[in-house]
């Protein structure tokens, strides 16, 4: 918690040595040690609220849109009719918010590990925390991996809005956690998990990629442009359960006035679309994977 | 030039204050005041070797493929037949790299106005000052504007890879910058003009956009993705004097063997539509702009 140096917070993590996003300081609302992870909230001069968890920026109140929309409606709209929805992690109440918005959805079970994050969002972040009042929405503050393992053909579409691979979210990013998500979804079930950015973490994007692609029958990896992120922006690795399932084409189009309604300030049908269109570099990195080209040794990706 | 701390470098600037990127540096390679700004190079940890100008990271060894490859065959493959070419700026070599490539390209004009920005790139940016050696190019050192005057009917397409709106390039982004251009240009020419950030710069992104709209017949802003730069992306400005062109349509579809004996790692036909496809929100400000509802005031962008 020693991030904050002469009014600006630094973001240091060995998951992106050598380059580091500051941004500075009106105040520090909160901080804690929780069971977990540290939790601290900042009030930015440029950002708005922030929440950073083990020091890494989780959420500004300027840019979360982006991401919370996409993680939502990438896969709510691929799905033909997305009724049971679980959501793993998203403590800060954002993907409850945007899954709650969808028409279809009736039911959504969201399961946060760390219970501080909630109450810190619910006090600070209330433009996110909104999401926690849905009716629609059972929230249980428990460990995901082992709230799935309970679970059998019960959810239409599964979101995984995790922090990064270290720490509390690590089982996430893992083979099995795909195979209990698997297990877990209805027939033609859909899933969507925070994956890594292709310019700076091209290991989590390899390996998520693959975990996917031995669990699910149709697999995309799509893009989000967020600011406050490292390379400013990040990916999501996404997995159906029906082969036909093509990503880029979202089953669901919703209207510029349906749009407008849901308050949705970066989703739109183009947009899901364009997610999937991917620089040169990544596209041949995920046909590498595809074609088991990459083997993992020692946790690097070698080829 | 008090940039550099504790063996990091910090980008500082009224452009985006309250938020600053940092690359740990391995080595200051050069730094010296030319006639119109601070230029220092340096090697970085994490990025390569980096271009700074006036403490704004131009180019990291690591990501300026992107914006070189997206500023130069966005417009070049928007074109029946772009045979000649003008550059303005670029003093670093990478848009004359990626220009020469395209077959149809003949003619390049180059004019830089900063010297030794040519100088420091031939000696340490060799990947990008190779773009100075295609038999291809005139390159003059002089001031764009000035340049441009001179010109008539000249050009198949102009390209203008400038720094930000402050300093040595600030009169790029000016209204009369737009109509010298459009003098310049052969019927049914097309420009393409670094044009700002949309998250963060959206009164560089508006007046640009304004501008162009004013002068040429179709007109578009396109996004592309560059880590180093703030936000993780930039934005360019395109316009055509031909009202049939459509920029999210390239005329000219290069094949994957053609794009990869071009050395294209992030641009491709897919990307070239996609990166016209804008959130929400952006897309929102620019039908504003398209309607004049934005005025503007004192130089801020007010509704």
């Amino acid at each position: 918690m020693d991030s904050i140096k002469s009014g600006w917070f630094s973001e240091f993590s060995p998951l992106w040595p050598g380059i580091c996003l500051s941004l500075e300081v009106e105040d520090v609302l909160h901080k804690e040690k929780s069971d977990f992870q540290d939790v601290m909230i900042l009030k930015t001069k440029s950002n708005g609220t922030a929440l950073i968890l083990d020091g890494v920026i989780q959420c500004t109140e300027s840019d979360e849109f982006s991401y919370q929309e996409m993680i939502s409606f990438l896969p709510l709209c691929s799905h033909p009719c997305p009724r049971n929805v679980l959501i793993v992690g998203g403590g800060d109440g954002g993907v409850a918010r945007e899954v709650s918005k969808h028409p279809d959805v009736q039911l959504i079970d969201q399961v946060e590990i760390d219970r501080s994050v909630i109450e810190v969002s619910k006090k600070y972040l209330p433009f996110m925390s909104q999401g926690f009042q849905s009716p629609k929405l059972n929230l249980h503050v428990a460990d995901g991996f082992a709230f799935m393992e309970k679970c059998d053909q019960k959810y239409d579409v599964i979101i995984t809005d995790s922090s990064d691979p270290v720490g509390p979210a690590e089982s996430l990013f893992q083979h099995n956690y795909f195979k209990l998500m698997r297990k877990a979804l209805k027939p033609g079930g859909i899933v969507c998990s925070q994956a890594g950015a292709v310019w700076i973490d091209k290991h989590t994007v390899v390996s998520t990629f693959s975990h996917c692609l031995k669990e699910f029958k149709s697999v995309a990896y799509g893009i989000v442009s967020v600011p406050t992120y490292p390379t400013g922006q990040i990916g999501f690795v996404l997995g159906s359960l029906n082969p036909d399932t093509n990503f880029k084409v979202p089953l669901r189009k919703f209207s510029d006035e349906e749009l407008d309604k849901m308050n949705c300030r970066y989703y739109s049908s183009d947009i899901h679309a364009s997610a999937f269109v991917l620089p040169r570099f990544a596209v041949k990195l995920l046909e590498d994977a595809k074609r088991g080209d990459i083997s993992q040794q020692n946790g690097k990706t070698v080829k």
